[in-house]
């Protein structure tokens, strides 16, 4: 049993026979060796890691869990999205196979979204799925991406579309990890803590705006922003787990922000997907704002707040060339979350106040894009 | 709505939110249009299969489908076990993506084993799960392979090791079609039907020993064969979907019937499938009476309806060389049903009392192997 506390704090997911714990707080990598002996009683674990994580923290994990009795096997992959193909996963299928795991011993994610979406694709197929833990070691992966069990690699026909619907049976984030997270990428992880006030906690969005020092510097309050992002998650989640309906709404800012990061070539030194959420948040809110939804002020609100992070709000703060108003709604429309050709976006009422808007008129989109795109 | 008749017969498989119908009949292929078209309003198709099977049916199934007014892309692969592989799985996948289909449209896997093994897994990843339809061609797809949800292929460590539980939304089995299936392909087939009869259904069992010369000839005993073996499948796998117990029941004959497709090197010539799950069920009763759990007169019963169809009972039955008991042994405790290097075999009271015995004792088996292997 864990006992809740400011600095330690536990998210239950629930998914009925696929419901699970997250464990948040400080220091939980080295003890993840005596968790999972607990819950996974007997199994052996294979540790999947990427270069840049696997010299910060595989030796805490690997040897928190030998202390613990459960024999690891390794598998480092190279860091960043191209290790997201159907070559790295044969790779480490075949290294999960090679190291003679069974269908009841665990997969584990240390990592990033990128570690996370192939650990968890690889532990859903390998003998038609064996158990997975998720140890995300970035903001974006503790909010978001370890959450909600989608994974999946990208095929030349886009991102994220060949993967598997895979819960894990625990996340194990320790916060403190995130203290050797560069400036930018924590910033990025935030704008996806921020979407959450904005899809349905305007309380928590308030509350960013006056503790997001305290966030970024680490501590309880840390603790407290990743606690309330992981249950705003696993609330959507555990009402649509299959992206049916409601789960849409996790996409606000995301149409916008995956046709920004797909107009910029996948090319992090220009943009990494936070900042496209960023940005698509802030878009989301002005569009909303001129459909007269809702009110400018809102927006302004939104603006401020992501830019006082340091969180670009705005496709002129891109560097480089961007292509036009038509190619960029050819993104959009390209999007795999639009439905059979009509055009879903997430739009929002206020602070706090999203909701899925299908059959939005392209041509609207498109004045929209005239007059924020640079000319 | 279907209404039964003894040439047109409908299994219900209970699984809850994935429960599905299989459809069993003469004539089905020819409907299927109809029949997807009311199941799946809206959706577009994808027709896996392989070059034998497309020369025979595609054409007719592609007609019925676009007749009803569904599009309709088919992808072939080369036919045969090798196909199992990752090469052709990532080929299938690029295929469905670059035919556009959307989570909601479908997934035809028109043919045998291998092919609805590798379709099945193919819809069960794009986007994270497609609607998907086995329409099986051969007698063992439409009795085994196809109903249950099991997925997959093979890798260098070893068969089904990779894939994914994939419930069809619907599985069309026209009976016609295995008129045109080679007489040992049939027979292979059969061997499955008998087994259900061995798992848990003494009548059943006796029924085919006096109708198996109706079944091979086809028409509505046929049908019925088809019909009460998808049932027993599927009472099996809605007790239990994800394997965790009793589903290895339906393993009766494999750990033998696997061992010995490995030691032959899966060369079809010599054994395939069926044939070795035929020798395995004839020594799980030979080797339960060894052990005094069931009558030797039940074990000469079941060789005897074998034999008489013209299926193998016997090892020394295998052209060529085979492994001696030891390295005999090492195939099956490398079999992936083995939990944890203890040997689990399925074993029998007598006809139709077959149980899940763990922990059989590997000297028991050995000594039981000396006795059956030709020195």
């Amino acid at each position: 049993m864990t006992t809740d506390t400011p600095d330690m704090r536990t998210v239950h997911v629930a998914l009925g026979s696929r419901a699970y714990d997250i464990l948040i707080g400080g220091g939980l990598l080295a003890s993840a060796g005596d968790t999972l002996a607990r819950r996974f009683p007997g199994a052996r674990a294979a540790i999947v890691t990427d270069e840049n994580v696997a010299v910060r923290h595989a030796a805490t994990l690997k040897q928190s869990l030998e202390g613990a009795g459960i024999a690891t096997a390794t598998i480092t992959i190279a860091p960043g999205e191209r290790s997201k193909s159907f070559a790295v996963l044969q790779q480490v299928v075949d290294e999960v196979l090679a190291a003679r795991l069974e269908r009841g011993d665990v997969v584990i994610a240390l990592g990033g979204g990128v570690v996370g979406d192939l650990a968890g694709f690889v532990s859903g197929i390998v003998r038609r799925g064996m158990a997975f833990v998720q140890v995300p070691t970035s903001l974006l992966a503790q909010v978001d991406s370890s959450v909600g069990g989608k994974t999946g690699i990208n095929t030349a026909h886009g991102k994220n579309l060949v993967g598997v619907f895979q819960q894990p049976g625990l996340v194990i984030a320790d916060s403190d990890v995130l203290d050797t997270l560069p400036e930018r990428e924590f910033r990025a992880g935030y704008a996806e803590v921020v979407k959450y006030g904005l899809i349905d906690r305007p309380d928590f969005f308030a509350w960013l705006e006056a503790n997001w020092r305290d966030i970024f510097s680490g501590g309880s309050a840390r603790v407290e922003a990743i606690a309330v992002s992981c249950q705003a998650k696993a609330d959507v989640v555990a009402r649509d787990e299959f992206e049916a309906g409601d789960r849409a709404l996790l996409n606000l800012g995301h149409t916008f922000g995956h046709a920004l990061e797909a107009a910029t070539g996948y090319d992090s030194a220009r943009l990494v997907h936070g900042e496209g959420v960023a940005i698509g948040m802030a878009m989301a809110h002005r569009f909303s704002s001129r459909m007269n939804l809702a009110s400018p002020d809102d927006a302004a609100r939104v603006e401020a707040h992501l830019s006082a992070v340091g969180l670009p709000v705005a496709v002129s703060e891109i560097s480089g060339d961007l292509p036009g108003p038509e190619r960029m709604l050819d993104y959009i429309a390209q999007d795999k979350k639009v439905s059979r050709g009509s055009l879903t976006f997430i739009l929002t009422r206020g602070i706090g106040r999203s909701f899925v808007a299908r059959d939005v008129p392209a041509s609207e989109v498109l004045s929209f894009l005239k007059e924020n795109l640079p000319s």
